[in-house]
């Protein structure tokens, strides 16, 4: 599967495949989905750039919240600085904090908007490891880590993000720069952790970004249906047409599985390396596509238009099930021999931390119920179901999804009365072609409780380098931020020689 | 030991004797010193108040922040509540929650601040016991629940606010009063978790009213002998020559006990139930009594003057020895046949839960550094050793301390600069005679995270109920206590007309 992938940017790869594993549990394994990196992200995570990298390890506390003799253990927990543009210590200059979410962190991390602005800001940039990925694994190695219920437990979002506040501290202290203000940024899961954590520790963070962050898909909070209504809005808005071929898709591949050889004219039809075990296999990867399209659409590529004009353009051609299969085409910039449709059952590759990472957190805290309960879809419905997902969690993990936890620990409910009171210097920042902004803050809620919202934006698409080639909606987006951002820091500052 | 008390209210006993078995851990165990309650709690807490009470237990989880299969665990934790004078969930009426800290909640709890104002403000009142303590132990009994390192590791102040979200969520649920604004109070560490579930849990709590709350006493944040300073000028300031003496006797009973039957002497001096194994003894018993004296004076009795007076008036009568014992006799109000001062070796009563749980909070997480550093001090140089303090904490529980958590999780150096920017709606209230007050946060912040105090206030005094003889200064504290909290409350009534 690694070879059928579509542009993204590291750390922000995030939980595509999750959704589906959310209305399903047993989906393919596609986390390798989308691993190719944006052509700008190699040119500049060059040698030249490493050399400004320094990697540190933390010995990082296993349990924040007990004191259990095993609560007390240490591992190393690692986070990559580049000090080249950094005012230092006596300047009070700013510490931008990048978050790592469900992901091993690179040798060279590179997030554009962060490594863009430290220059102008005078900025350290630091990047930190998210415990249990890469070389943060609290047991030896990730394995040994997800090994059983005990190993497991210390692997959630509040104890992730008590480790940063671990590190930067450690971080400060180490700089002696006690007074530098820390902007802490993250992307899809990992702005989440930014927002919480500037919510948690706004003694630590003096403000946040959170692009992409859908904090408010928990709980009921959000409906069930916004992401696929999103990823349904977005091909509509593509192309109508294209969006009635799709929608008629399902049923046509249904009532051909159920033919004498269906199956088999099915996996012809769409050049399966094995043949189809049954029509879901097929369906769910044309899902996995459609939705990935539309949450990592770019405005370089604009692979949205590509796969819907392949569909549209082949409809005097072919039949449905043939103009389908050309937008399948028309994705695969490989050109694959064939389509890897049976990965459920005979994995060709071993699963990634991140699936097996994320599939741990739903099944613990990070619970989205995300399914399809509305008629006017591009897809078949697919309600969730929180019965058998806490069933199949009992069934794989032994414990049992705290749905509200989130809500409890973070907010949720009211949640915008609820920030307008309390809480201050954070950006939301959404795409809405992102299928996940239907769980993000979308409108400010107070004059530092910012949305910046971008109608042709996707996934973490703010937090890319600037390109020559960026639509000037994107590069306003990326400055309104950072403007905001120096708004936070200089009157930090002035408030420090206040005192 | 029982019989030796002084006047006090029940959930701010708190920690007078934890100071002492801070500068030395080796202290008898005078948990029980000041048990007696205050004359007016007594008659208000009449059956007939019992009867507005209702007995609640909510099933609690073990560990909040874990998702091993025991963190699953649950426990009952009792919660108490008035509903006599609430106005219920349809007009949006206030919750008051007072938080249990280091003692088991009484089955009749009774808080004056509380009680005295919700009449007014409609305010359901509810008590909730803190985790570990009375019925509310995780597992079966306090012994059980501590007696090894595995039990006690769920015992602490992260734990413990994360439970106090549980349950108030979960009335605001049964109750259906989503939208009812809820005001959390509590005195002394109960007031730090007061504060605390403000900073933590804004969505969750409108405000908080922290009374004689040290947030400051960790970490370095406020100087060691900032208890003990404040002791030392409530006596100079009610007597100097009260003073004088007290300073002097320390060296007086040195020397005494290096006399041949120099302890015999001192035993029989100061009616020590058993003979004097050491004139420390005595010099622990004597320190308890004045800061005891100092941290719960009171304008009803003001013991402190009552003892200064009884030294005072001896001067002419007798030498220093004498003058002590005759302040010793003043403050024992039951009159005891002879004072038991040897309780650390044979300790005539099963230490309290409020002992062994504090001692505990103490060598995990709760280190405050208090000594004596100084030497124009009422009491003998005592400084604080660490290394000697995380020693014995290894050798008791077999974990090391973890001074910076407290700081690291809640916030601390830089704390008004970090609070005026990020939090709202906190009084913090002090007596300025509390020598727990020199860890307080006694200066207005901004608008809404206000100091308050009162010159000749006491230990968490606001929170006694009403008394016709109460002065005039801690009247108009209460008052101004219950004008912002009802602030707080119509502009969240006027905010949810809003929406």
């Amino acid at each position: 599967m690694s070879s059928i992938v579509h542009s993204f940017q590291w750390l922000c790869l995030f939980f595509l495949f999750t959704l589906i594993c959310v209305s399903s549990l047993n989906v393919p394994r596609f986390e390798n989905f989308h691993r190719r990196k944006h052509h700008q992200h190699q040119t500049i995570s060059s040698s030249q750039f490493s050399q400004n990298l320094e990697t540190f390890y933390y010995m990082q506390r296993l349990d924040h919240f007990n004191y259990r003799l095993d609560s007390y253990t240490t591992f190393p927990q690692r986070y990559i600085i580049n000090f080249k543009h950094w005012g230092e210590a006596k300047s009070n200059a700013p510490i931008f904090a990048f978050f790592g979410a469900e992901e091993p962190m690179p040798e060279d991390p590179y997030v554009g908007l962060l490594e863009d602005n430290a220059p102008k800001l005078n900025a350290l940039v630091v990047y930190i490891e998210h415990r249990y990925y890469g070389k943060s694994t609290p047991f030896g190695s990730f394995e040994e880590s997800m090994k059983n219920a005990t190993t497991r437990g210390y692997f959630n979002s509040a104890q992730a993000i008590a480790d940063y506040a671990d590190v930067l501290i450690h971080i400060k202290k180490t700089l002696s720069a006690q007074h530098s203000p820390i902007i802490v940024f993250g992307g899809s899961y990992g702005g989440m952790l930014a927002s919480w954590f500037r919510l948690k520790y706004p003694h630590i963070a003096l403000g946040a970004l959170a692009s992409s962050a859908p904090i408010l898909y928990f709980d009921g909070i959000a409906p069930q249906h916004g992401y696929y209504y999103v990823v349904t809005k977005d091909f509509k808005d593509t192309s109508e047409s294209c969006y009635n071929t799709i929608r008629e898709s399902w049923n046509v591949i249904d009532r051909v599985a159920k033919e004498p050889n269906g199956l088999s004219i099915l996996s012809k039809r769409f050049k399966t390396c094995k043949k189809l075990s049954t029509s879901s296999n097929l369906k769910d990867y044309l899902v996995l596509i459609y939705i990935g399209v539309a949450q990592y659409n770019d405005p370089y590529e604009n692979t949205l238009k590509v796969v819907c004009d392949a569909i549209d353009g082949a409809a005097n051609k072919t039949d449905v099930l043939g103009q389908i299969f050309e937008g399948l085409l028309a994705f695969d910039l490989e050109k694959l021999p064939c389509y890897e449709m049976e990965g459920s059952e005979e994995p060709s590759e071993k699963p990634s931390e991140t699936y097996i990472g994320w599939e741990w957190q739903k099944c613990s805290e990070m619970l989205m119920p995300i399914g399809i309960d509305k008629e006017d879809s591009l897809f078949q419905p697919n309600p969730f179901n929180m019965t058998d997902f806490i069933d199949e969690c009992k069934k794989r993990y032994g414990v049992v999804p705290q749905p509200h936890w989130v809500t409890t620990y973070y907010g949720g409910p009211d949640l915008k009365l609820n920030l307008k009171r309390f809480a201050s210097n954070i950006i939301f920042s959404n795409g809405l072609m992102d299928p996940y902004s239907s769980g993000g803050v979308l409108n400010s809620i107070s004059n530092s409780i910012i949305a910046l919202t971008t109608k042709n934006g996707s996934h973490c698409l703010d937090l890319r380098p600037n390109d020559p080639s960026d639509p000037h909606w994107l590069t306003t987006q990326r400055k309104k931020e950072v403007k905001i951002i120096k708004g936070w820091i200089d009157k930090y500052h002035a408030d420090l020689h206040k005192n």
